[in-house]
């Protein structure tokens, strides 16, 4: 379970391009992060706690993200989230065949369009990243959020 | 004090384990980041500006954090904090034989039992960081704050 | 466009150092981090969207940010702004012989004078980075914002 300084600078810079490709509503990216069979679901942490499902919103492999893409760039959305991502306290967790698992913090500030910021969502990625030939790819991404106000939004991509 | 780079990840990566210890609840490991004889404190920015004590937590030694970690599990807290710190800046301001000095950027998001996340604070970290044969520990951890609305929940590690 | 990874935690610390040059008020230092003929805008979102110019503040080279350093030292300013910054999402968008080009995240927290912190601004850097006999300079950074209600403070470098 050592891993190597470098794959760790790797790893951050790896999801630093996700949150940014979200970030920058380069939406139809977010499925490049994620391999072909991965598991995407964001779910409220008293379910993960107490071993619920019901997660808020649960993609089966990367067709369904690629799917979910597509409604949001077709819906009449109301309100179009503006968002911006910080990460920090990411620590591996674990590491086997199936991937380096990682825990990261992370808030989403977002500015309505009134033009005011706030916080929006808090909570913690538990994810298990793959290297691939094509460079490092989630297997599972597991958004565990804090924060009980975030209906509206919680269509998109966390 | 030239600080070399793979140092300064350890460095980035002991303070993210730190932050990861309070925001996962595993208070029991926060004393283990510190040296036996080390120093941490909780410091309003103003009395830190003039130099004035009176701190609103301060802990000479590991000993009287786990008395903290004690009384904090044992406590009839009216309400439990959900923290997530995020850290950024985090810069050598010296380094001689007492170990690495730091100055980093620190706030604390927190989500309140009706599921509603704020800014609850910021403020600067002022470490001194030492290289034991288990790893890094801090010798003196002072917690400097800017806001001042935070006496309820002040028993807390920040 | 291959950035090495030791560049790479270079450019991070070089911001790191940027940010705590301003949250420690060392506004002096401000303008060290630039090329003499480097140019400083804060500009809204809408306007960088559209290809408008009227950023809220521009300077074209070094001394017009050390004017600005000494305008605020001698202004009557109501409210002094103590911030906090945070990165994240910091992506290298290109390179080649004028420097790197970096997008980043930033959020500022403020306390304000009754002690209460908050969120103040959020947007991205788009910075052009160069290597110096000195040390990284800025040769351009533009600071597009995302929050709308932010005048009041906007003299200050972001």
């Amino acid at each position: 379970m050592i891993i190597p300084p470098e794959t760790l600078a790797e790893l951050r810079y790896f999801q630093d391009e996700y949150i940014a490709a979200i970030d920058d509503d380069r939406l139809e990216d977010w499925p490049r992060f994620f391999l072909e069979d991965a598991l995407y679901e964001i779910i409220p942490r008293e379910n993960e706690a107490m071993g619920l499902p019901a997660p808020l919103l649960r993609c089966e492999n990367a067709a369904m993200m690629r799917d979910r893409v597509a409604s949001l760039r077709h819906a009449n959305i109301f309100e179009q989230p503006s968002y911006r991502h910080f990460l920090s306290a990411m620590i591996v967790t674990g590491a086997d065949e199936s991937g380096i698992r990682l825990r990261t913090n992370y808030c989403v500030l977002n500015t309505n369009v009134e033009g005011s910021s706030a916080v929006y969502q808090t909570g913690i990625y538990r994810d298990v990243i793959r290297r691939t030939e094509a460079g490092w790819r989630f297997a599972e991404k597991r958004v565990i959020y804090d924060t009980s106000r975030v209906q509206t939004l919680l269509a998109y991509p966390i």
